[in-house]
């Protein structure tokens, strides 16, 4: 850190960030059909070409906003599973809440994924769909494991896994900053409603 | 019924339908903000002028086509609230199960009602959210019944109703129906994640 390189790589990446959170903010409230490469440069107060230098099409922006979310819950997911743990009720307790507060900390990026993800390229629909697959696959797994380890109770399916999905993906549809709900209580519901469906309780 | 009267609001209620079928189709399929009257006027080899006989416009056809589940879903919950069941329990898995059928057959309505109700006017936005606010709402009645009623486990909070309603507005975002899962199997496992949900195992 702090040579040449790795400051332009830094740089890159702010920009790219940048790029990013301006689209994700424009097509959030006009819709990505209604907007252009042209309203996203002017938000930024930068050029069209220095757009491409970034990103080859407005379709990759739009893929860098639907990857995001899943790509941090991926990361948040593989962080607990390294640390300490004291039992797989514990695990999912954590890993729901971590995932849960990144949906509502992303809930615009999430919204633009879930109204707009018919726009992507296949190549990148497959990939986020892969990306979610492993996802809900890893917490079946762990619920697997729970029931395994006489935690959960016996009759749970790991496809629950697909329910606490949508629990946490359901969030940004109903949750309003404004509500009468704090973010964390919220999260404190979401995980007893996880750990009700994993047969936790 | 049989008179002219009725026969004359059964045709409307017919032509009426197949405009929302069709385009609710197109807005599905290439985005609402892609698609004109133009479109919707071709697909079902009418004249504009026509559809205005019906709908006053673009945005009246996109409110109808996503007041249609939630409406659907209303209905089944005043169905089987007035008759007979044996239980909460009982009554609470009747209600998931009949919503979920409907959400699954009306799974496009239901996809363009979550990608498009941003624009929607907010006259019609207000009411379909007053509508799901309304089943939600029975729900949580329907769950604190069943705590009193020593049913469901005390300690069971009666906005769990919003994530049932989270778990049913999921369905369509990843179930197929050219998936591994048949439809009755889904609705199988959404009733027992719901009595999960409500402490009612």
């Amino acid at each position: 850190m702090g040579d040449g390189a790795s400051l332009k790589s830094e740089f890159v990446a702010f920009k790219t960030n940048r790029i990013v959170e301006a689209a994700s903010r424009l097509f959030y409230e006009r819709g990505y059909s209604s907007c252009t490469l042209d309203h996203v440069a002017a938000e930024l107060g930068v050029t069209k070409p220095f757009l491409y230098s970034y990103f080859k099409n407005k379709e990759s922006i739009l893929a860098a906003i639907c990857e995001l979310g899943i790509r941090e819950a991926l990361t948040a997911l593989e962080q607990v599973m390294a640390a300490d743990h004291a039992s797989h009720r514990d695990l999912l307790a954590q890993v729901v809440a971590k995932v849960g507060r990144i949906v509502i900390h992303r809930q615009e990026y999430v919204v633009v994924y879930q109204r707009e993800m018919k726009h992507l390229s296949s190549a990148d629909s497959d990939r986020i769909l892969r990306m979610r697959a492993s996802f809900d696959h890893q917490i079946g797994n762990l619920i697997r494991d729970g029931v395994n380890a006489g935690e959960f109770e016996a009759d749970v399916d790991p496809f629950v896994s697909v329910w606490i999905g949508g629990l946490i993906s359901w969030i940004p549809t109903w949750y309003s900053r404004k509500g009468q709900r704090s973010a964390e209580e919220v999260i404190e519901h979401l995980v007893q409603a996880s750990l009700r469906l994993a047969g936790a309780n």
